[in-house]
């Protein structure tokens, strides 16, 4: 069976972690903060005492981390997988990074024989815990085939996009939807709440209707209802609008949903609200409209 | 049984008049182009003179119209509505107008007697065709309950929101809603095809997962075959994004996304898209991507 090492046990990397312990996969686990580490250790795995050691020993090295500075210190820093990469590992990348930091990390890696996947996901926390993620994979195609078995234990689809960083280009793409996506449904309760409609019937007809989204789904009554804990932060979701920019900006290509949506999640973080879940930006309308979706202000009508 | 008469038999109100005279109900009609109208005679509805005449013998008469003046002309001009209008009668419009509208109808109505709901419809062309619209209702709760039946035969819900002005509000909301949606997903394959994505693919992974939404079931394939036969017409979602800005100046309520979406669909109407299916919009970024999203041009990654 193939020997696995997973860095970055976060809010995504825990329970993907967990699963592969659950599966029956020999794994070993580094984590910047070694008590979520020490965790899995009482479930099986073995705990690396750098990213070196954790890739010596592996077939298999998933790294699941918050931004391309952080993959790039793990893979290629002092200690990092590129210390310990040898013929026959892979790298499997599920963080949301820049398309160009995967080709990179797939460059470095080669030159020491070593495979590099972007293997980004669509599905937040409760898809990871229930194996259930979507995987959206750039590199070599024989590669990933022979991963398949993985795939297949943490996700429900996984698909072959194209040369390395396609991975990482589809999830920002994705991202950009998922992003405005959010704020329409921001928009939209803002404008019924301010009408002097009940936001619940109003999100009633959003879900029933053209309006409707996986977003309105997932995140319309949590805002109703005031419950802003945290499934996918605002401070991640505004990363991956910036990367996004980036790329628009590199292309030429003017996106401006796309930009207005960074300046709104900005607007978040510059209140407080980086750690709290994306639907929280509801809280930025809240401040123009003067009162909270949840109770519409008949009286402002 | 209720004496019924319709107004205004475009794409939207033609399916809809059809499905009060399936279900047995007098019906007389009224068009500006009488072709349409002479088209229902065929099938067994009476043709009016004027909306004077349709209002004269109903007992509730269905307004669908294209915009606030074509209303306002319809019930308030020359031998409108309200020269026909009687105790008893009930208008039940279905156009997408301003609240304001709908509450001045609604008192030039109460003056001669006669009732004035704001109904407005989410669903297209199908659900008209299939009778499955949801009705957003504001106006008297008490007569919304006595046309129950009427509701029942076009659509799958209505759903009573409150005084006067309150379905056009909701409307207005949930179009909002719709536009930047749209948006989303024509951002999201814009910057996919510029990555060198297979944009099939990657609609393929916005379809399962958070990134999904009601246009990009919709419109998502037909975006990608070039089919831009109307469902919703560019200018009209233009026209509720326009209607939905009034709103939000008038509440001293900033909505970046809505006006961002505004803008981008008034260029679609300036490149001469105005007529032909909101999604045609993604033509607007193809001019900036310099190729179709159909075909990613890999050559440019």
């Amino acid at each position: 069976m193939k020997k696995l090492a997973f860095i970055g046990l976060g809010t995504m990397g825990m329970p993907m972690a967990r699963n592969l312990l659950k599966a029956g996969y020999p794994l070993t686990v580094f984590n910047r903060t070694e008590a979520k580490a020490q965790e899995l250790a009482q479930e099986g795995a073995q705990v690396a005492a750098t990213p070196a050691d954790a890739a010596r020993g592996a077939d298999v090295l998933f790294t699941n981390v918050s931004n391309d500075q952080a993959l790039l210190d793990v893979l290629l820093g002092e200690n990092g997988v590129l210390e310990g990469a040898h013929e026959g590992l892979t790298v499997l990348d599920c963080s949301t990074v820049s398309p160009e930091t995967s080709r990179r990390a797939e460059r470095e890696l080669a030159a020491r024989g070593a495979s590099f996947l972007d293997t980004p996901v669509t599905g937040s926390k409760p898809a990871a815990i229930d194996g259930t993620l979507v995987f959206m994979v750039g590199g070599s195609e024989d590669v990933f085939r022979q991963h398949a078995d993985l795939f297949e234990t943490l996700g429900s689809r996984s698909i072959y996009l194209g040369p390395s960083g396609s991975g990482s280009s589809a999830k920002l793409a994705h991202n950009t939807i998922v992003g405005i996506n959010a704020l329409a449904l921001a928009e939209g309760l803002s404008l019924a709440a301010k009408s002097g409609l009940d936001p619940e019937k109003f999100l009633g007809i959003v879900m029933a209707g053209a309006a409707n989204s996986r977003q309105a789904e997932l995140k319309g009554s949590k805002i109703i209802t005031r419950n802003f804990e945290t499934q996918f932060s605002l401070q991640l979701m505004l990363k991956d609008l910036l990367l996004a920019a980036d790329q628009t900006a590199k292309f030429q290509l003017p996106l401006p949903l796309l930009h207005a949506a960074s300046t709104l999640y900005q607007m978040g973080l510059s209140k407080g609200l980086g750690e709290q879940d994306l639907c929280s930006v509801i809280q930025c309308y809240e401040d123009w409209l003067g009162a909270q979706v949840a109770k519409p202000d008949a009286e402002q009508r």
